[in-house]
């Protein structure tokens, strides 16, 4: 068995959650993984440098300065955080970005319609044999939303994408459960409402529920992502808040 | 064999000379480690964030804010800028801080005679066997400057100490190799002539040039660091720039 979780950088700010929340992944059993964002320290950072953050059609555009920062938060800052609180622990984390061991290849998005994202990094390989050795080890690898082109150009990559893409590529030699822990407790009927969570979700319903509105913006993204890992073979995807990570969220099934 | 190289972080900010270094780097027999600094771009991020420099008698003290930047600037511009360079080049590079695989503890140095250097570690222990299990699968580890204390505290760490602790603990069972590149071509009779350069130097002299005031400041603590690790049992020991990292600079002898 194989557990990866994705987390929000936004829990790493907070120290109390990130206890639990690390509390809670040591103890889930077998293989684990774990996948985080940068959270609004590398929006902050930013800031504080005087980059203005370039958008197109509400995605952000990753500038040279936006991917210095994104590395500086996401490769150094959170990671390493997390690495050395799961050390704490006595788990064996190790760090990586997509370039160590070459782990996860990406390409430049290409321009398309006009519109040029800049420094993103759309996933073309991970290198599973990497991480198995890794997990034969007793090894616990900590991904940041960092690829690499192989030619020396480091990306950003949403940690999304990079979770789903991992699960997928593992699912071939593992059973994987895959969980995305966001600030909500799972898929929620009523955005403002916490207590209208969507227990279960298939693909029917998912698409029933797009067309008329009630699941949109940020969730369609990472539904997208959640059930073409499981169509890829990955045994369960749940979404859920860093506080429900053990049960509880929502289970989407094909 | 086992080369070990530090550089300085000034080598990664000239593009000309980084392309040097690695195509010498990766084009070394055996097996191979690469320790990096920071260079400038800790400093200027520092600066640029408004983090007063604390200085004690002329050494750093890092504080909260200093911590942060060298996790941001080490463990990720430099370090993941270093590892996609090398990955580049067919080199399966891996970068590493201290906490990643716990590989570098270290103890937050103490307060002694008044002086508190804040969240600078010195180093206790090594593992070994996580970097055995990385030459062993092909890789080369790529270290930068930052520690962890096994109870979730990052710290900052020396690159030229790391490098002599990694080279002392793995010569008991690796041939040694180990260059520190620096600015200059090697150790200068005259640091303003390079050259000026002592080709040969073994600690009696070297005791003699220190107490003539020949060499003194910054290749003081380099030095001891050197010396110490030929003690401790490394083959070899160089002092070089980037340019002649393959042959030239000062060697070191007992």
């Amino acid at each position: 068995m194989l557990h990866i979780v994705k987390i929000g950088g936004q829990v790493i700010e907070d120290k109390v959650l990130l206890a639990k929340v690390l509390d809670d992944f040591v103890a889930l059993p077998g293989n684990k993984l774990l996948v985080h964002g940068g959270g609004r320290r590398a929006s902050e950072l930013s800031r504080r440098l005087g980059i203005e953050p370039q958008m197109h059609e509400g995605r952000r555009i990753t500038g040279d300065g936006d991917l210095e920062v994104a590395v500086m938060v996401y490769a150094g800052l959170a990671n390493k955080t997390l690495v050395a609180s799961l050390q704490a622990r006595g788990c064996e984390a190790i760090g990586l970005s997509g370039a160590d061991g070459n782990v996860l290849w990406a390409h430049r998005r290409p321009v398309r319609n006009g519109i040029d994202y800049g420094w993103v990094g759309d996933i073309d390989a991970v290198n599973v044999d990497f991480i198995d050795r890794l997990f034969d080890g007793g090894y616990t690898p900590v991904f940041c939303a960092i690829t690499h082109d192989g030619h020396g150009q480091l990306l950003n990559t949403n940690a999304d994408t990079i979770a789903a893409r991992l699960a997928e590529a593992l699912a071939l030699h593992h059973e994987v459960h895959l969980r995305f822990c966001f600030e909500k407790p799972g898929v929620l009927l009523d955005p403002n409402d916490d207590r209208s969570l969507i227990d279960r979700l298939d693909p029917l319903t998912y698409e029933h529920y797009r067309n008329e509105g009630i699941i949109s913006g940020g969730m369609l993204p990472k539904l997208d992502n959640a059930f073409r890992a499981l169509q890829e073979g990955v045994r369960e995807v749940v979404i859920c808040s860093p506080e429900n990570l053990v049960e509880g969220g929502t289970v989407l099934h094909l």
